[in-house]
């Protein structure tokens, strides 16, 4: 695997390996990779003849007062796994590689941004689309590969893709779990025991959504009530928002047949912001 | 030369191109085609080995007061023309193949946009970045060329490309004028004859300004009190901004010495809205 740190070694490298027709896959992170980003580069592997990683903590999709200082950084085991797992190209840039000093050209996910986790996180979705476009350009990938864990991202990820027509095609690889269910999540590193306990209460909820969609609830309302009193049992956890929304358009439903349902939460568990979903054919 | 209405075709005919490797060559205008436009598509049947051209009048870039309705058409001389140059694929999509109902997504140009003909047309270059990252995803040229007329579109497009890693190059052409000097423009048409005369009055302001200059003046509010005065000695025409700034940043100089020095005009003429400028390099 090669590391590089530069947006033209990028370049050239893809460009050689575009040169001998081979596809291209694309896994963006953040670092500090966990088995949900395994699952992603796995599946680039599987698919794709070339597949690059890139490793780098977006300061624009940070809030002021949220985490960029002390997100965790891991890249030394970072860069093992990503060999270990068949990443041809790993691509970590310093921030001011990406983010030139007058840059002033966002991508704005407009209305999309405004629902779940955009209604607190004022930016953060602009924050993405801009380096995902930016990184789509540096990269030219043919597939790339998110997770459905940031159910939002992967929404407005998608219909930037139709929107601004990269010819990029968009997969999104399923959450994957700790054995008790909870999210893998790069800031599950941040919980204490005790509040790793109490953070169960999102997959708590989620499967306390489900278990009432089988027994015929049809009512939002009612579902969130449930889901309200399972985030309540644990004394650590703290509800930012439940939502049962349109998978596509981010809309809430009232009544959920005939959607395709996306239930989603944030959680603050002690001072770590969580979030996890789950989407439902309900007819 | 082909003619096509859908994204599908161009990227197969250009990716046709590519596999042959050829350069590839981009000039987006919204049609009604004047020899400003003739010179940028000279200018990439000269550099590149396959021209595109798109001609869409896009909706997105125009204000809700706007003269989108009404915005010359003109494309059976269009299409003439550019064959006659050597375009290889004409792109003239409906307003329904480049914008879903649903679309959401915008390339925004935060800060520039505020200056010049942003502040009078808010929106506009959101439309403006908007249509062409998306045509950028579609053609992928090598090379785009615009017109040094439209020249905040230039700055911001040029910013645009840096901040969005785009992999294309702009190459900005020199205004073409008329014989008398009136830049070439697609709303020239809605002159009258007499207002056809008054409009003379950008090009008399801009001469002012660079004699000025070369008789060693530096004051930037002394340049538009001369400027202003060649606009008032023409009946029908009303000033909406003259400026005088960095050609890079769009940032108001009050000394010229040691600047790049933009000078636009944007003018009403009638009801018909005209700008032009010259950039000087100020010692």
């Amino acid at each position: 695997m090669l590391v590089v740190q530069t947006i033209a070694e990028v370049r050239k490298f893809v460009g050689e390996a575009r040169e001998s027709r081979k596809s291209v896959g694309f896994v963006p992170t953040m670092g500090a990779l966990h088995e949900g980003h395994a699952s992603l580069i796995r599946r680039a592997v599987e698919r794709c003849d070339y597949v690059v990683l890139s490793v780098f903590v977006n300061p624009t999709q940070f809030g002021p007062s949220e985490d960029l200082a002390k997100y965790p950084r891991t890249f030394d085991a970072d860069r093992q796994l990503a060999d270990r797992l068949g990443v041809d190209l790993c691509f970590a840039p310093s921030a001011s590689e990406m983010y030139a000093a007058n840059c002033s050209t966002y991508v704005v996910p407009e209305g999309l941004q405004d629902a779940l986790c955009g209604r607190s996180r004022p930016g953060h979705f602009r924050g993405v689309c801009t380096v995902v476009a930016k990184l789509f350009n540096i990269v030219r990938p043919d597939v790339a590969f998110f997770g459905q864990k940031d159910a939002q991202q992967a929404v407005i990820v998608q219909r930037m893709i139709e929107d601004l027509n990269f010819a990029v095609e968009l997969e999104v690889l399923p959450t994957v779990r700790e054995p008790d269910g909870l999210a893998m999540s790069s800031r599950n590193a941040y919980l204490s025991p005790a509040q790793r306990q109490d953070a169960l209460c999102l997959f708590h909820a989620l499967q306390a959504a489900f278990a009432a969609i089988t027994r015929a609830q049809r009512d939002a309302a009612a579902i969130r009530a449930q889901m309200q009193q399972a985030i309540a049992a644990m004394p650590s956890a703290r509800v930012e928002y439940i939502e049962l929304v349109d998978a596509a358009t981010l809309k809430p439903v009232t009544g959920l047949a005939g959607h395709h349902v996306l239930i989603a939460l944030a959680v603050h568990v002690g001072a770590t912001r969580l979030i996890d979903n789950i989407v439902v054919d309900v007819t």
